[in-house]
């Protein structure tokens, strides 16, 4: 699920459901852990004797795909881009995907062809995520409209949430972040000015946008066998995760910038507009890697889980008592650099570039 | 869920799942009984021990706010509508509500009231229903859109599918048909042209678009007792509702139309834009009530369980093996009147009115 900070105060007054009770729904056996007041990457039911039902939506086609109106994604991209960042919160929260629902409006242009191809994307996603897309809504509109919902199940009890976080729990990513906004920076500016990268680095860069993939590996082997205290994607960029998750577990956290896992193509872009590459890999990005919080207890048990799984945890800081995040740069705490994501009408490459820029003179 | 007729080939072979073998996911018990490739109300996890999981996204944001944009409609109006309009899907399954999930996007105009509007018509739709919004997505996008999800729970086994009616099953409804239709023809048309209908009149049929309600009373009736073979609500209107439901069936249908129960609004709004009551009242229009087929040998027990619970069945037609969908007009078998609601862009006050006067000059 996706947010904007200001407007989460005014959703959790609204829509609270005094947790403190919970909600019987006259259903036995179904209580609700999660809602729309804990603002984590999906609601989740605990059903007894079964599981916990996780449930999560998300709108995706906004101002973000400047990669599609430029033509370096295809229609088939934005299915399979759809199907995925709503998987992806279900992985966040540790549960296997049950399914996909999806919302697809479409102009009055768009053809059969073009339809099926937004289809097929969509397909070929859950394909590849063992799942498959059970249902949804479709019709036309004045413009195309990409919508969806995902539903998992977590082993009973093993939901995994933001907020369960504690103090000097590690806090790890399982994978390269910046990489998707790093390819919005490259292709609206670096290379529409006319200054090219190598034909892998740009695959490199598409590939973040045209074939993410939720990491249902990771979550499973680390739900099931309870190692995680606290998940979230990375989906708004690391450094806004880290503030998220490092606030909804009432922690603080400190990331040693050095360790923060990522490609050598963003050196690349990040020298091109002349910024700094961790600023950059931190800043706005939508990487679908998962930010973990693992009990230092827990650690090596959690490392060889994810060894015999075929992937790494790479440790970036830990969650600490007091509150705020820090970077450790060169030994010393910072302030954390990077620019968040905002919902906001417009360019996001250049609310990046500009930001990093500005804090680099000192204006922020 | 809404769908456009010629495009959900496209959708059944693309999103088909092999509902022979049926889904397994690796999870022991759950089973997927109606998918993408069903084209039901709802996608239908069957969950052993547990119940029937019913999941349905709807968008509701199209060209059909006419009455938003002429301002007969309020936000929170349009927030009630996109909460009832999804949970219309889980009652026609035979289900409880779970939850409900909203997506909310909003161009930079709209501001903190505005949105806050919203939430409280979802809010306060979801409490008229004993159900609660528990997550979503919010964010800014070009213009508002307004999207949902909800989930909801059947006794197990006792889902109830559109495509399980028999050949002389009864059709009934469940109350008044067409308001909504007449009602955008109304304030568009006729009152926009200068006629004008009794305060009271006008009520009437703001309120269908105001406060729709889903009809959970009815089904947690017939589903709980079995008593009902197949089910679908009228948001597409009843004509298209009919014929939907008998071809899901593999049977056809024959409809009483004097049988169809109307509100005398409708007459009023038919008389001032010249077509038959009856004709405008099974055309496009969102109507929430619920078409049912009841198995001959059900129907006292239906009839008396309706009765206990506060609601009433109206008998409309039957189901029969013959295919298509005759109307019985004075006694006689007709051409089923009426027009369908169509996803295109456009006015659909316009496309019913003179949709209806083709047909009765004969140029259909």
């Amino acid at each position: 699920m996706s947010d904007e900070i200001e407007r989460l105060e005014i959703v959790r007054r609204v829509f609270s459901t005094s947790p403190a009770e919970g909600i019987s729904f006259d259903l036995p056996g179904v209580s609700l852990i999660a809602d729309a007041s804990s603002a984590d990457d999906a609601a989740v039911y605990r059903i007894e004797g079964i599981g916990d039902l996780v449930a999560t939506s998300d709108y995706v086609r906004g101002p973000k795909f400047a990669l599609f109106e430029r033509g370096y994604l295809t229609l088939h991209d934005l299915g399979y881009y759809l199907a995925v960042a709503n998987l992806s919160d279900v992985a966040a929260m540790g549960a296997a995907p049950l399914g996909l629902l999806t919302v697809i409006r479409y102009p009055e242009e768009m053809n059969d062809h073009g339809f099926e191809e937004v289809l097929q994307g969509i397909a070929d996603a859950c394909r590849k995520h063992g799942t498959v897309c059970v249902g949804g809504d479709i019709g036309g509109a004045e413009r195309l409209i990409l919508s969806g919902t995902a539903l998992g199940i977590a082993p009973l009890g093993r939901a995994i949430l933001r907020s369960s976080g504690q103090p000097d729990d590690l806090l790890c990513v399982t994978g390269p972040v910046g990489t998707a906004g790093a390819a919005v920076i490259y292709f609206t500016r670096v290379k529409a000015d006319g200054q090219r990268l190598a034909d892998q680095d740009e695959k490199t860069l598409l590939d973040a946008w045209r074939r993410p993939r939720a990491r249902f590996d990771v979550t499973r082997t680390l739900a099931h066998l309870g190692l995680a205290t606290a998940c979230q994607d990375i989906s708004d960029g690391l450094r806004a995760t880290v503030e998220q998750l490092s606030t909804a577990s009432n922690c603080g956290a400190e990331v040693t910038l050095e360790k923060v896992p990522i490609d050598p193509v963003i050196a690349k872009v990040a020298l091109a507009v002349g910024v700094d590459p961790y600023a950059l890999a931190v800043s706005a990005s939508v990487d679908f890697e998962l930010l973990l919080a693992v009990a230092p207890t827990n650690w090596t048990e959690a490392v060889a889980a994810a060894a015999m799984a075929g992937f790494r945890l790479h440790v970036i800081g830990r969650l600490r008592k007091e509150s705020g995040v820090v970077a450790i740069i060169d030994g010393a705490p910072q302030p954390m650099p990077g620019v968040r994501w905002r919902h906001q009408p417009g360019d996001v490459a250049s609310t990046v570039v500009e930001g990093l820029k500005s804090s680099l003179r000192g204006d922020a």
